[in-house]
């Protein structure tokens, strides 16, 4: 069989592919921390799960294509808090965040076309591109700098006449970077100035550490025909496993493109649009606590980090995850020993290595991401037997 | 903003394009028999929502991107009583049957390909192969010949350098029509002979009205590594919000192309997997009933179009769906005048006008699609004020 060259382009996730060593692991008897995937062990407001026991019709029908009306009701409602009035057909639900961006690719993207996004970012995004025949430019940065894009110098000269959009992560995924009001500001004004997209994925809005504000690029006016943004559910609510998302945008004739889309999968989840209603009534005290054991899980991990000689690694100021520079030759290779030739009190470690969170070939290859998703005894053990490793690592770079 | 050629050239639904007239004539108080739909008031089994409510995580989280085990081994055993034996890795559930054939055409279709479609043929699945870059080219029918096309003779003349596929829908939508033993064969054998991939969508494989038994392109083992299935829950248990298909193919190097599209999106919907698996629970007297009263709503419709004359109508032998050529001028325009300027004691009609389900321009326009998927009776009013209907329609064509 001959397989697209689009599919081709395409790998399999980073996160998931050490799982078969992993699984050898465990059955040698090793602990396995994991700070590869994005899964927190934060519950689920039982709000979700009481809307859907409460559930009592007895077909489970198609809703509208472009969500269940008391979903698109609440996420209005949600919005007007952070000073943002949608109407109800500038909002979509779709099936996670993941179809949310999938949809604005297909919208905007042809053969061809590019895409500016800050490097590191979300390897996913990769798939979603390169599917509609585009291609990401990466927009470069160093750990040396904390990772910082939002910058004229930076940005303006990778723009050319292929150039379509510019995808954010604000805060990011992977490296817990947020943008202040100035440097949403710069952006915007890029993207009116050179007539882009503006692509902004927010779905980690309510884990930002130093502020109690809310932004989203939606608040910039002057730019509201060419922003779209990119919400979920999934991470706000610890509700992975609830797949729904939303697009959202002021440029009606972009909700009209994505409506296409929508109608042709017919709908999203029926149940889980049910549930995710529901939890926009959980209130902000909800936020408080969760925000908080983030934070605290955040100081173990950058604390146990910066003990460790040879590490890198900038403060996150967001979402659940950071990027650290290690003093080690290769990632994959570490990860591979990590988890095949080592252990420390009965225990390894898992990250996701760095260099597929990169577009530029051979940038990332001694970086990994860490999820600060599990508890903070875990963090703790993970970090001492990180330290550990690396000091006993063949391939240390450092002595 | 700019869109990509790919989005311009797909439509929104034509099942849904009437709704803001139909809204207008329920305001004005006349009642709308849906034929326009395929969603079903036949309830969905209680085994799913008894699951549903009985999950007892506190952390809704992902589940594998290729699907819950549970459901996967649910599958497993479903097929193994076609005498299909499918291993873990070939298959992979998605999000409803639209995502498993959106990501098999993201698979095998580039820029300029082709793939076979038999016309009349269900609309989406142009969405589908437009956003990839690739064409449908129909295989023409007519409703004179029952709209068969199960023939070399139709077929081969169409493949060309290009072609890379044949994508049927058995039992068919919208045409209700159900391939012979010989006829399966015969499109095996043309797939094999050309080398492309043969995708066959049988989500409605239970709705056979005239057999007991279930048959699948999967039971060809000759042509196993070239056969693609699309399957779904959503129309055998009457779950449609359930939104949970599968792809499901012996050819292991395209389940991971697909797995690289399974993963970019994370997982589908965790609680969905787990109703749907509990359904698979269902045994053969819950579909022995639903197929009887569906064959019963078909004769109704059937008996009732044939009364009217003019119209053209094969009974078909399986789905709930068939398609009927009218003695009118356009069924667009009779479709607007049943909703402004028609009723008859009280009411009026919906169907999926003729000419979207065709990828050659101009064919169709004097077809309707009809959903049997409500009660007996509805269909019985349904068919009178069709009758009436036609009588009194300025642009009838038959006096």
């Amino acid at each position: 069989m001959r397989f697209s060259k689009k599919i081709l382009s395409c790998e399999l996730s980073p996160m998931r592919k050490f799982h078969p060593l992993a699984v050898k692991a465990e059955e040698a008897g090793k602990k396995i921390y994991h700070l590869n995937i994005g899964q927190p062990d934060i519950e689920t407001p039982k709000a979700f799960f009481d809307a859907v026991r409460n559930f009592d019709s007895s077909v489970l029908a198609y809703c509208p294509s472009g969500g269940m009306l008391d979903l698109i009701h609440a996420v209005q409602g949600y919005y007007e808090k952070l000073n943002v009035h949608l109407k109800e057909e500038e909002i979509e639900a779709t099936t996670g965040g993941s179809e949310a961006l999938s949809m604005v690719m297909n919208c905007i993207l042809d053969d061809g076309d590019e895409i500016l996004v800050p490097e590191p970012f979300y390897p996913n995004y990769a798939t979603f591109v390169n599917v509609t025949g585009g291609h990401i430019r990466p927009i470069p940065t160093t750990p040396e700098e904390g990772y910082h894009y939002a910058d004229r110098e930076r940005i303006e000269p990778l723009i050319n006449e292929h150039t379509r959009a510019i995808l954010i992560t604000n805060p990011g995924n992977p490296t817990g970077s947020v943008l202040t009001r100035e440097e949403m500001r710069l952006l915007a004004d890029i993207a009116k100035e050179h007539d882009l997209v503006l692509v902004s994925d927010e779905v980690y809005r309510e884990f930002v550490y130093e502020t109690e504000e809310l932004s989203t690029m939606l608040q910039f006016e002057d730019v509201a025909d060419r922003v779209v943004v990119v919400d979920s559910v999934s991470k706000r609510f610890s509700a992975c496993g609830a797949r729904v998302g939303l697009v959202i945008s002021r440029n009606l004739e972009l909700m009209n493109q994505a409506m296409k889309l929508c109608q042709s999968r017919l709908c999203s989840a029926t149940l889980d649009q049910v549930g995710a209603a529901a939890l926009y009534s959980v209130d902000s005290t909800y936020f408080h606590a969760v925000r908080d054991e983030y934070r605290r899980r955040r100081d173990v991990v950058v604390e146990g980090l910066r003990k460790i000689p040879g590490v890198l690694c900038e403060c996150p100021k967001g979402a659940f995850y950071l990027m650290a520079k290690l003093p080690i030759d290769n990632a994959d290779k570490f990860q591979k020993w990590l988890l095949n030739d080592f252990e420390y009190e009965g225990g390894t470690v898992m990250f996701a290595p760095g260099e597929s969170f990169y577009g530029t070939p051979g940038k990332g290859c001694d970086e990994v991401r860490m999820a600060y998703v599990i508890c903070q005894e875990d963090l703790k053990k993970a970090m001492k037997i990180l330290d550990a490793a690396i000091r006993t690592y063949p391939g240390r770079t450092i002595q």
